[in-house]
């Protein structure tokens, strides 16, 4: 009596969460950081446990002094005057957030297009809301290269405009790109603001890594493109921003179009968000500048890619330059292990990639995610040639796991 | 382009809020506390805050702490060994927990049938997820009394009997229940899980008020009775039992063929709940039996309901007198108030109650809830007679709030 297919199967996380690898296998597998956030972030939390209206409902919309710090921290970089009533909206974390726009705006049968690979969740995200996924592919870099300088991962807008039908609702846009680390340069994000624009569509951009972005390249936010405002709705995460992952405070950004079915969505959902928590987001966005903390997380960030970009380096292995995100993408094709390797159930049911990455695990001692979970069915073979290792970790761990990925070759 | 219909529309508690009532006005309105939790529920919260994992997601089905001091609390209250890994599901505040039930095994067109009134959300959370609610009334007291001494609030057995199509896959049971503040009795609770058997349906039993019941009355859990675990999901709610409605911490008990597919649901909407406050909510469990925290606070609404009681009695008003829960209705048929008198805008499209509570917010200074609201559309005038007062507030506030309902005759 329950749903079909793969929207309620198992999804990565869980199954990787579930294989009870051993204690000292350096986790590289799901995005968090195996350390805290800021002491002077998690201190306003502590103060609003101890007061009494930061532990009750907060108003749906999100409580007031995180709706005001979004608006000083965003507003600028959108370009205009956010209003605090219509145009921002607090979400049970980026995930919620998203779930809810799709719940607001899917009718049964419409379609949302999003670039594959694609951060797993959007699939099921849109299929329980009625809508069907519709794939535009980004393409590996085609030529053959060790040492890459750029990200490389394409798109055809051709292949964009095609895909777009009578039931096209949605596009999703993902910048910095999860899994392939992708920036999406301003001409790229051009031609999808055309195509948005020649069609009627809105557009969703998840952008919960827009603090990460390294070699002095730009986050460009699609809805500051001319005309984009009114049509887009820009995703943002406390989580990633101030190393909270398990706080799930993320935020919504858009005109009160989009904002306002989305709201009486997200209250029937999960009626408001935690509060406490909103208060560490709100204190955290209201420091962040005058203590410069976005722009030394960056250095941290492109300091941890280094260690793991220098031993692929070393090693001479294939892998995606991350322009952005904290997830690198290693070309796994060439790691062989033996087919009577023990592996157990979960994986053997999988593609190529979930046996490579426990092999890695077990043999090497460093988990990463298989990326075939990042492709739908049809198009999983693509996702076998790759693992994602994340590299949002202290720069010990990240140099053990680099000590040990050399026996990779 | 948005979804039709009521689910949409703006909910009663946000309508509230926009209200603007005066700073003075004692609100009793939407159920949270004017005061904080227990420092000694919350302290593990500031504790976690300081440390790495609790700061990252958990996983989804909750962090192991949550789920085993769920088991020990529960675990003997329903006769059983629970199982951690498959039959305790921690949520994003019980809203999201049922919301998640409904995505995971609701089919287009499916029915749930509900006692009405009902708590608003159910509504929505049913027909998001493709789902048509079907009401069976409570009936309100027959005999017209001023001082009850009883909640006297009946169901017929025979109409949820009728109820029941072929489409027909969940009852909704509410005990305590939310406005009316009945506590089913063990032979009303038997007489559904009769009818739940007979038709092979699942119950969601809403018990987010269990551990505030009064006047020694028991609390019965329906997924005690003989055959029904197995068909019962038993819902949960850090806030009410910790005096933390902000914290958004709930959870789901039952067999492990209603918790998987549930979360897998909940896994895909908000992937998983906040983790500091699940380890305030965890502490506050673990700690409640030496304690004595439950009787403690039983005996502190009990207090806080008799407040209330009190001047009704002395004004001879019809009231419900509450079981359980934190709120009690009063029969506001005979408040008078002019046609003329200013009322906002929201409120004048409404029932003649948001008129009535707006009247009585204005002119005696206390704010409550008016019932149409948990009503479907066709049966709201039952519900205009009832305005819901809230008493989970500290015993001056409420003192204050009866000095000024003496004036409502
Ligand atoms: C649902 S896992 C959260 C996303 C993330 O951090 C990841 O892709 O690893
Ligand atoms: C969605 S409001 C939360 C429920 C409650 O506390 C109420 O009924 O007032």
């Amino acid at each position: 009596r329950l749903k079909e297919g793969r929207a309620l199967a198992q999804d990565v996380w869980s199954i990787f969460n579930a294989l009870n690898l051993p204690a000292d296998c350096i986790n590289l597998g799901q995005g968090y950081m195996n350390f805290p956030p800021p002491a002077w972030v998690t201190e306003a939390a502590e103060e609003a446990l101890r007061t009494v209206a930061p532990n009750h409902y907060s108003h749906p919309k999100g409580r007031i002094r995180l709706r005001e710090a979004i608006k000083k921290f965003y507003g600028p970089q959108l370009g205009r005057e956010l209003d605090v009533e219509s145009e921002i909206l607090v979400t049970s974390g980026a995930n919620e957030g998203q779930y809810s726009v799709f719940t607001a705006f899917l009718e049964q049968g419409d379609e949302v297009i999003m670039f594959e690979p694609f951060f797993d969740q959007y699939l099921p995200s849109v299929t329980f809301n009625g809508g069907k996924p519709v794939y535009v592919p980004l393409h590996p870099p085609a030529h053959d290269i060790s040492k890459p300088t750029s990200n490389d991962w394409t798109i055809d807008i051709a292949e964009l405009r095609r895909a777009v039908t009578p039931r096209t609702k949605m596009i999703i846009v993902n910048t910095p790109h999860n899994p392939v680390g992708k920036v999406f340069t301003k001409k790229e994000l051009e031609e999808i603001a055309a195509v948005a624009e020649e069609f009627n569509l809105l557009v969703m951009s998840d952008e919960v890594y827009d603090c990460l972005v390294f070699d002095g390249k730009e986050h460009i936010r699609i809805a500051n493109l001319p005309g984009m405002w009114d049509r887009t709705v820009t995703v943002g995460s406390a989580g990633k921003a101030f190393a909270a992952t398990g706080w799930r405070v993320g935020w919504l950004i858009g005109p009160a179009s989009i904002i306002q079915p989305t709201l009486a969505a997200t209250t029937r959902i999960v009626f408001c968000t935690n509060s406490p928590l909103q208060e560490a987001a709100a204190s955290g966005l209201e420091q962040a500048k005058e203590r410069q903390y976005f722009e030394i997380q960056r250095a941290e960030y492109a300091e941890r890619r280094k260690i793991l970009v220098d031993v692929f380096d070393q090693l001479g292995l294939k892998y995606t330059l991350p322009e952005g995100s904290y997830f690198i993408l290693l070309d796994i094709s060439n790691v062989k292990f033996p087919d009577d390797y023990p592996f157990p159930k979960s994986v053997l049911g999988r593609g190529r990639d979930f046996r490579a990455c426990w092999f890695i695990a077990m043999e090497i001692g460093v988990s990463s995610i298989p990326v075939s979970e990042f492709y739908c069915e049809e198009h999983a073979n693509i996702g076998e040639a790759y693992a994602r290792f994340a590299f949002c970790k202290d720069v010990d761990t990240l140099g053990k796991a680099a000590e040990r990925l050399k026996n990779l070759k």
